[in-house]
């Protein structure tokens, strides 16, 4: 129940940018007790107010850094779903970038938005907000454009995260290498800016836009890649490849859970409801603020 | 779509004050003919591209004056439910003011919150965004707090709205006078704000803050009072008095329908879902803009 | 005093975006007559209040287009000055897109800002508020970046705008193709930016991107290119930039003013300074809305 | 160069209400090395770049709470000022509460803005965003009733400051109790906002609406009033009263600096002018963030 949007020049983008930030206050007091609340109001019985936690200096709040989809920006996920309130139940930060339609990659026409949001972003929101530093504490999560770059921010870098969320992931880096031909050569809608941002069809293998070499390099090199969850509506158009995605992370061994909405597509109905399962079931989140001497 | 926080000072408030504004842009066009979408994407039918309007200078857009409840302002229904998603989808002008716990009412402490909605704010949306002037064009909901607001806010002045939607109204005016006697009296949490509100128990029959007395003088004058729905939890503990409200109107006569959300309560999920009926099948909406030539 | 951030998803960009508008609210008035005003306070006599203009529907508004520069976007402006204060003094509107870094055209990239900002945004804009679609009541501007954009754009399009203010361009479209070779070859801050947006060195010659090019065009098709004010500081770094421009134009025979802001560089203090001069004297502005029937 | 609104709910307040937040990112830095930038740029010699500062988490600011006038917002300054720029250029984070037209009091009709702005804002603040807990790295500046208001809170919370600043302070509280009485009895435009804020001219006496008690009372008890610098524009109509607190205090032997702005009144063009001063010259800022370790 406290929402900004932060403004601020990136040094990796070069330009003035917009961050969505959502604090979970509504279940913060600065109260010692909280006020004696009537047991019954108008006769009826009220329910038990729900637990607060202290406003304390030097407490940190679990974060997801949670990444909008395509043609989207930082705000679209907060104003057509209920998301703010998600994350207050749950006592969770929430930070969302904006990288205009670049696939969250570090772009071929020079803007290295994968770097800005795990190397620049967490220095600045950790230094500027109370959001914890520690792995444990710090979860990937997006829907459409967003959840392929959920997949490959958390595959390309699994030691910043435990916990990886790729809600209706079908446009981007993808671990099936004839989906990436396909979407850099077809004649398809988005294909304009594929190729603006994405390695070409015939350059991208065993480089950082090919998640399949990603997922290979990580298994060879032993690294800790944390659970993967992901999510697709049953009528989705990106449903078939969203679940090749799965079935070849399967493959490869690692640990990744599946769930289809059942007789939703790609929209926000859908969204809505798993943005609140990844938020409440899925993501093995505390629910709870870390206070200082707790960490 | 498009979500503004329009910011200006008042000259009834004589302060300066928010107001959320929400227009249906999603379904806007500036093309003559929106491009060729591909039938088929990953191989996959694609649904149909919803039906777009023009814009066009001059286009006004149906108006909900949207009252948001007690504790709350302007922006929180907009964050808390898919509201703006709702209005989009019935092509509809949201405008939400910012009035404090003030009741809607022209308060007992000299601001006159419901001439600030009632004539101030609609010469100041209609001169400076496209708001239909007509009565059939504009509507007034609330919900909780701004539930009774656009109950008492539409007896009061039916001449300007043609449809009253009230969910979960339980503070504030009420055709129940035991009930708003009640409230003036009764050590309950929000009695010290309604007393600087509202006039005291021995001192509001017959005045506007009585909407008995005005429901009554509605019909001895003949007014035309537009339909009105209302909404609450069946678990909501407010709904005792709700359902006074509802039976006092159509004891009356007026043309009123009440509604009770299953195990719902005093809360979000009763709201989100009541926004979207409220505004897709209650209240008599187009679903479409209003272009010149048209009115 | 009635500022906007407006968000909605364009249909030329392909994104969500942002315009910042802003409203001259401030010498508005819903009242017949001001309240009367005490003429002295504290024993102190006091100024007349200024004159107050009526909210009317269907009023509009002369135009400032006005155009962030590099690395900024639509808030900067109105933050790091008094921007907002001298549109209201002067009864304009002010509407600010945010282009990102891209020289104000329609990028090589494939994102055609220079269409967004003369054709759609025009469109949505004066569907959706009350700016003025006339000729006379039409007016570009810029800072920095936004300098080029507006001469650009200007003498693109002169049939759109009444006249034309260039303050502190120095970057992106110049009538001096050597200053344009030399930015797309010399190893610069900006090159690898404006390399993605614009025509390369041997390229732009006889093109869009090629402003002397467009100026000879306009006057073999005797077009009527409004008035040009080019302002920048004395010490600034592209002051021989703009000043080339200038002679360029005035060597052609363009109606152009230029004036060096004394001991001021590339910064602030000279855009606040010249915001003020380009609203208050600069550009023929009636300095009053338009109302019904007065068009 | 980091703006943002922060929206919660209060407890004090107890509503959702605004806080106007500034960070002074612009001086920031995520990199180890800034780029080299070029000496020289269109064969022009660039200025040495500023100083920048690492972001570091655990690092603090100084912070200025800084104190809206009558009728405005939190908003309203760094609209009509250049006062963003002038907190970047002196690395202070500032942050603006809105209290609407209370005179920053504990009202008489029962909100506690003076609590709210003491107490409840400060652990919100320091546990969500880096501010400096020390007294000597906090100060309170306002303008217009934002003046009186930081002028009474410095006095009556001296332990919380150290730095005091008021400009064109003529409204609310004061150390001269003619002055009191008259604003509580003249009929002027503020009278009715007063009235529901302050104790009545009868009963201020010896309360803490009384600044002239407050003053001899922490002269009594020996309290380490901190320096206050008072500013007013020579024409402002309230320049005699912002005179009569100043002679006041210099009677008592408070540290007192006053100054008066030539040839301006009550207007944006001396707060402009007054709120760099504060920011540059008057309060002893560090010019610089607080790392870990330092403190």
């Amino acid at each position: 129940m406290g929402l900004m949007r932060f403004n601020y020049r990136s040094e990796i983008i070069g330009m003035t940018t917009d961050v969505t930030i959502c604090y979970p206050t509504g279940m913060l007091t600065v109260l010692d007790r909280p006020p004696a609340r009537p047991v019954e109001k108008g006769g009826v019985q009220l329910p038990a107010p729900p637990e607060k936690f202290k406003y304390v200096p030097g407490m940190k709040f679990q974060t997801v850094w949670f990444l909008h989809g395509g043609g989207d920006d930082d705000t679209t996920a907060y104003r057509f779903t209920s998301l703010e309130r998600y994350a207050e139940e749950n006592q969770v930060l929430l930070v969302t970038p904006s990288v205009r339609d670049s696939m969250y990659v570090n772009t071929e026409y020079g803007i290295r938005y994968m770097d800005y949001i795990t190397d620049e972003l967490p220095k600045v929101i950790r230094a500027l907000f109370p959001a914890s530093e520690k792995r444990e504490d710090n979860f990937i999560m997006g829907f459409a454009m967003g959840g392929n770059g959920a997949l490959a921010i958390g595959m390309i870098h699994p030691e910043l995260y435990s916990g990886i969320v790729d809600l209706s992931g079908g446009i981007g880096l993808t671990l099936d290498r004839e989906v990436y031909r396909e979407q850099m050569t077809r004649n398809s809608m988005g294909r304009n800016r594929l190729v603006g941002c994405l390695k070409g069809a015939d350059d991208f293998e065993n480089t950082d836009h090919d998640l399949r070499y990603i997922a290979e390099k990580d298994l060879a090199e032993g690294k800790d890649v944390p659970p993967i969850f992901i999510g697709v509506g049953e009528r989705d158009f990106v449903q078939p490849r969203v679940k090749k995605d799965y079935e070849h992370l399967k493959d490869l061994g690692f640990n990744v859970y599946y769930e289809e909405g059942k007789d939703l597509g790609h929209e926000w109905d859908f969204w809505d409801l798993y943005f609140k399962k990844s938020l409440s079931q899925w993501l093995p989140l505390k629910k709870k603020p870390i206070y200082p001497g707790e960490e």
